[in-house]
């Protein structure tokens, strides 16, 4: 990325949404401007699931002026993600594209572990250098994330549903701090952590981080109070609780440090809290302010860069599920070459490349319909670097690449999308014998009647018949969804 | 097994049916009895892929005939496997319960990997002992099989939607022979073996086995009409070509060695195999009677030996999807505990057994909701030594295993499979700290009311508090589908 470029991260989370722009400078992230919304969108979560009107509402005003401020930046040098609510509400559906609109950037759904990965990314880019192995805990709004990291790499991840804000909904609906409803919340939390206690128990390793609002709010709250001398240890936490429990309700509460806006969220975090200590044997956690937006940031120059975490994935994939590379490369190319130049839709190109890259990992689990196990890995795998809607993608181009095109009537894809299909489709058709092979010439035209044209000496194809055969085959195919793909024939 | 046991094999294939029964002896298979029904299965597909009444009532009579001879036979010495009609057919969970009922025992539908496996099995033992690796074609009605293999072990298995009965139907439906048609089956054969051509091609294996009626009837029409000295040659392939473009119909075809019942799949089953000849550079074939049937009762018998093929196969997804073994067997085995005596039913205790050593597998494709993805990698994966039927109730089971209980209510579960997931559930809680416990003595009983009652002392509950947690938990989750699960308390 060239240097002291503008770049933008914004993070749409359960509690707040937050936006960080920054300046890079030789590689490195000069954090400049940051906003903050606390619009709590967990809290607009209705009992079947569905972010109210009202939620929706108030999170769109709050776009609208991150949007604002964005106004005019090059979209490839801003990345937004969106969390846990996004990623259980039912209506996330709707609710997403006017989102988008207000923002007026694309917005990517990430998953846990994904979010657990920049998280580390960013709490590791705010930690002098140390070889220590790290467990990062980060309480969000919906959801807690837990890494173990070293250096800038994060070594476990895990991403768990329960966060400050629908924890202190479900325990402290009615503000009463009861030591019964304490007890509850921390051994529901308890329960949560339980199958994590032995990986992440203490020993595996050296220094414990918080990142995020719950951690930073807990540990002004003890410094101030003098329940601790910095971070949050296990007694300062003992003496919290015993505050709370004298409060009896969340209105009572009164402790230097404790600001307005986390009040509403103070139990439910601190019961995770408390059960993380217990779980993992924690005695004392360093607090950090490097959190997801940024490593978003570095992500993202990180990915600019080139040798980002996509690339990094889809080699693993190709490991794990024992792909046929040399396969998957010349299908790659060939698809690339028949798409053609991007017009501006580098995202989708980008997509295609690594479809074609990963569309037989699903031979892995069985070469019958392999095509929709390579569709269901690339859509419910952990894919470190990709947003869920870019895992959506691989996975419909994988699902596309063979067989019926009827099921993707449903899809409402793009016109370019639907041309990503066809030049996959005829990639993976060419190397049907799965053996290199010299090709002539090939492109692929739209004319003005909107019908596909496959350029090809027909003399060539005369003299591999079996790639006539299937061409012929792949025509008609198309002619069953109402579309024209033309082959020369002599 | 004892010596001297009878035992059957049924095998309901698309083009017909067979029946073996065998005896054992010192560990070999002694062939008594053999039955076959030219019952032409996949030609009662109608357009929508559903077998018509008619179909359904001849198979229901041939299924009658093979039942009265296997009357009074344990079922643990029958094995009944049915192939891809099976497989394809719109309506086989409607005709399924009816064929059992006409035979008296169950019918396991396979998979085309599995298939694949049993028949090499079947041909492996029927030839004579030797170290080199042997291509083994298996042309079906419904499904070419393609194995390479060595001794008695499957390497590379390969299961392809084209059979006599369909390509015959597809290319000869009026009878005629032209050339043109011949091309077009043959060129439609050789599309569909492209991609195997490769793995499949001469130089991977040393010598080339032909089972089943195409193959055999082949070998007979070029031995009696001096094409060939013995077996299938290219070069009598090509002379038995010019025959039937001579006759141009096939009810003028007269060869000496053509049976009246191979008549009608004649031509699909040659273009099919001039086809794999041309694929793969096969010069000479030679023939072999071992074939899908002597498959499955050489299997039968390796199973009631132990250590059979299914041991293997759950070995090798522990090993290929990383499962955590020592967490899977402390599970299993208080799974098994829990469930208690199998009153019987000993496929559902090995089921649960199974199901449990396995619950773990979709963790390698991403922890967030693993169930679900155990679920489709149990139902979808290439699992030798299982049928479909048992891969069904091994994902049903590992779907079960956490979450809530709705999902299963549209299943119609047995009373001993509904036993089964709680059994499993409650094995998965008891060890979600994934660590050894030294546990009370722990059952589940079911009281005069059909409530499900966990027998454990209150104490030990106390001093483990989470474990209590859960299981109010577990409690509360019964009670939403109407059912009533009791844990002590003091």
């Amino acid at each position: 990325m060239s240097d002291n470029a503008l770049i933008a991260a914004v993070d749409l989370g359960s509690n707040s949404f937050r936006l960080q722009v920054a300046r890079t400078e030789q590689g490195r992230v000069v954090p400049l401007e940051a906003l903050k919304e606390t619009v709590r969108l967990a809290a607009g979560l209705d009992e079947q699931n569905c972010l109210t009107e009202q939620a929706q509402d108030e999170a769109l005003a709050a776009l609208g002026r991150f949007g604002r401020r964005l106004w005019g930046m090059d979209p490839a040098r801003v990345r937004v993600v969106a969390t846990n609510t996004f990623r259980v509400a039912k209506n996330t559906a709707e609710f997403l594209p006017r989102a988008q609109a207000a923002l007026g950037f694309p917005i990517e759904i990430i998953g846990g572990h994904e979010e657990a990965r920049l998280i580390y990314l960013g709490a590791a880019h705010s930690l002098t250098a140390s070889p220590k192995k790290r467990l990062v805990v980060d309480i969000g709004g919906g959801s807690t994330e837990l890494i173990i990291g070293r250096q800038y790499e994060s070594l476990v991840t895990e991403s768990t549903l329960m966060g400050c804000v629908s924890w202190s909904r479900r325990f402290f609906a009615d503000g009463r701090l009861g030591a019964q409803a304490l007890a509850q919340a921390e051994s529901a939390a308890r329960h949560v952590l339980q199958p994590f206690e032995a990986a992440f128990a203490a020993g595996r390793w050296q220094v414990a981080i918080g990142t995020s609002g719950t951690a930073r709010s807990l540990a002004d709250i003890l410094l101030q109070n003098g329940f601790a001398q910095g971070g949050i240890t296990s007694a300062g936490l003992l003496q919290l609780r015993e505050r709370l429990l004298q409060a009896g309700h969340i209105d009572q509460v009164r402790l230097l440090g404790l600001r307005a806006d986390r009040k509403p969220v103070l139990a439910g975090g601190f019961a995770i809290m408390a059960a993380v200590f217990a779980a993992f044997g924690i005695e004392q956690m360093q607090i950090t302010y490097g959190a997801l937006r940024d490593g978003v940031l570095h992500d993202l120059v990180e990915r600019r860069a080139g040798g980002g975490m996509r690339d990094r994935t889809i080699a693993a994939f190709a490991r794990r599920y024992r792909v046929d590379v040399p396969q998957a490369e010349q299908v790659a190319a060939l698809a690339l070459q028949l798409f053609g130049p991007a017009a501006g839709d580098t995202r989708l190109v980008r997509s295609l490349h690594d479809a074609a890259l990963l569309h037989e990992v699903g031979r892995n689990i069985s070469h019958i319909s392999f095509h929709k196990h390579s569709a269901y890995l690339l859509r419910h795998a952990d894919m470190p670097g990709f947003s869920r809607q870019e895992q959506a993608e691989l996975a419909l181009l994988a699902l596309a690449q063979q067989g019926r095109l009827h099921k993707l009537l449903a899809e409402e894809l793009s016109d370019a999308q639907w041309r990503a299909v066809l030049a996959l489709r005829l990639a993976v058709l060419v190397y049907r014998a799965r053996q290199a092979l010299a090709l002539p010439g090939l492109s692929l035209i739209e004319d003005q009647a909107g019908h596909y044209r496959l350029q090809v000496p027909a003399a060539w194809l005369d003299a591999h018949h079996l790639i006539r055969f299937a061409l012929d085959e792949e025509a008609r195919a198309w002619q069953k969804v109402g579309k024209t793909l033309l082959i020369p024939h002599a």
